[in-house]
């Protein structure tokens, strides 16, 4: 089956965990899909300045995949900056959040299954 | 915990399920990292010219999800041009293959679940 670029779900979270701004989430898969294997395949688009904030992830793990733009990820208390082809690995029990400190849309997939 | 883009392990395929020329495949998440959910969430790369082959999937779906480029897809016997968003979802016991028809690099982001 062949879902069009157009015809795929996008949401607009504020504050997305209390962060900062807003993040556009286009949905790659619906929940369904997932075989109940996880719940998350999406690409996130987050403005300059705005953030999803630091949360804790329980009972499942989230993979972010830079695919553009520049970014300073709180990974379980550790700063980093981020950029193109990295990846953020938050496993069962972690915590993380990421904000967009660059000029240009920071965008990622994220991933999100079942632990 | 942050894996750097030059961190992640590539691999090419010649001739991926009898396709042409090679794939090359970038992992995103190593297999042991899925707690049992699936065993790919990768980046491949797909010259111009060629292809992967047509498979079925039995016991696992996949998704591809085209970050660049153009392609052709045989999705489960249906011929369909695809291009930059589009998302192509093959369920467990479908089938699909793809080649680069385009004269840029397809690239796709590829996620195998187990169903």
């Amino acid at each position: 089956m062949i879902i069009r670029a157009g015809e795929l779900n996008s949401e607009v979270f504020p504050n997305r965990f209390g962060g900062k701004g807003e993040v556009k989430m286009t949905r790659l898969l619906e929940k369904e899909a997932f075989h109940g294997k996880g719940r998350v395949f999406a690409r996130n688009v987050i403005e300059p300045g705005s953030s999803v904030g630091f949360h804790r992830h329980q009972g499942d793990f989230e993979v972010y995949y830079v695919l553009s733009g520049r970014g300073t990820v709180n990974d379980n208390g550790v700063i980093s900056e981020v950029g193109p082809g990295d990846v953020i690995y938050t496993d069962d029990g972690q915590s993380h959040g990421i904000e967009n400190t660059g000029d240009t849309t920071l965008e990622l997939i994220a991933l999100v299954l079942f632990a």
